[in-house]
């Protein structure tokens, strides 16, 4: 992934817990760091995510992950973790990270997290909402690619 | 993926710590689903894994992650956990996986993980050790393809 | 604890994410654990416990854990989590557990843990519900102390 | 617990992973937040905790934890969490810590730790080790009791 393109960071330090018995950070927790960045990006973008919006308008679904996992981690690495939206569907988009460990500068995993928009009754796929390829156009500019958008 | 493909089936019950804001499986936690569906496998062919083989001969890394969400899973929801060793090439291998719901039959899941094998002291991709070879070939017997041997 | 006081038992294996990096399981893992116990203890009694009783109808609420580790439990053990409603007073009551391994006998962990009944919306303590109590003393017998009760 | 005796605090976030289908924080959670407060201390006050001194040299294990429950914690809380070993004896000592909720200046939770020092091969208890105990006090100063100690 190319890092230039990414504008949003949101820093964790690893918690002794999350190592496992092999003394690294365990393979799924880069999972849940990599959501911990999308909740950032969206509160940063002005897009409120709280627990009452989630439990009565989830629309919104991960359907995919990808993770290439690049170097371990290990307790009490800070890292870094890099979010952006890399492009908007009519009815999905895609979030794109990178977690790299801020002291020695190493790439530690790269996400793509496919999401779909639903309809919160029928649970058609609907197309993604007006406030949100705003909000994520404003912030992203002209590295949000838009496809199959009428010009 | 081609369920009649798998030998290897384990089973789990979702706990109720497992479920999410949202009230479903938090979706970090169907990797690990998937990876006690390994474990279980590796024990089941035969390939012993204990903590102690685990951190003085570790050579086996994950380099990647696929996981296709398609259903929900709830608490209390009794997992099939469907587990296979789909090839082997040469310095790497693939397990694929399947999660689905025993009561409704739902696919709920499916994953690859891709892994490579290392030697222990320089790091360097090696050639999958022949016990692994072995042992998964005559469990898995056509429905494994090997990649780049010869004949 | 005294183990014949118990009459409900629950299984469980250790799974490899439950290790930590000291090889055994992680100390908060049998908070969880105790935890799968009281719910399966519910199930098992016929207090049924799911996702939208608890969203909607949440009037009890655990106000203090006491854990005493006695004996590390390790990857793929069998567990045996004990579970029973010690007593009942008018506004709470608590359930205790023990966690042994089952293959070597070990006692493993021992656990109190105290509830308080409230009334969904003022958030006061109310008198323990009549099902509640009725069910948990139909199954516990004369093991169950009634604290407080006028005879 | 006595706030005023405190001398260190960790601030943690709560991630939306920590919630459980209750919309609060789990409380098996709060184990790990006062586990992340207790290893900031030992790094704080100069007793370096990583990963192969824990496994080689592992000469301390918890043995009790009490945790009172008094507010619950939400997704995005900024938490504080204050640490101190209490007391020292011959063969333990105890960690207490409080979690409070940095906005509201709400109490959340309160925890006793109690720790035993083994010997690594015979695992008998022996005496707290002189450095423990040198760099414990010099930090604490007169807010540590010394149990059992001749004067």
């Amino acid at each position: 992934m190319k890092k230039h393109l990414f504008k949003h960071i949101t820093q964790l330090r690893v918690r002794n817990y999350e190592i496992d018995w092999q003394g690294i950070v365990h393979n799924a927790n880069y999972l849940l760091f990599f959501e911990v960045g999308r909740i950032e990006y969206l509160k940063h973008i002005g897009l409120k995510l709280n627990l009452s919006s989630i439990q009565t308008d989830s629309r919104v679904v991960l359907v995919r992950n990808e993770i290439d996992y690049k170097n371990s981690a290990q307790f009490d690495d800070l890292l870094n973790i890099y979010t952006r939206v890399s492009y908007i569907k009519n009815t999905s988009f895609a979030f794109e990270g990178i977690i790299e460990d801020e002291t020695a500068g190493r790439l530690i995993a790269e996400n793509i997290a496919y999401h779909v928009w639903l309809h919160p009754k029928t649970g058609k796929p609907i197309r993604v909402r007006k406030d949100f390829r705003d909000k994520v156009g404003a912030f992203e500019g002209k590295n949000l690619r838009l496809i199959g958008e009428k010009k």
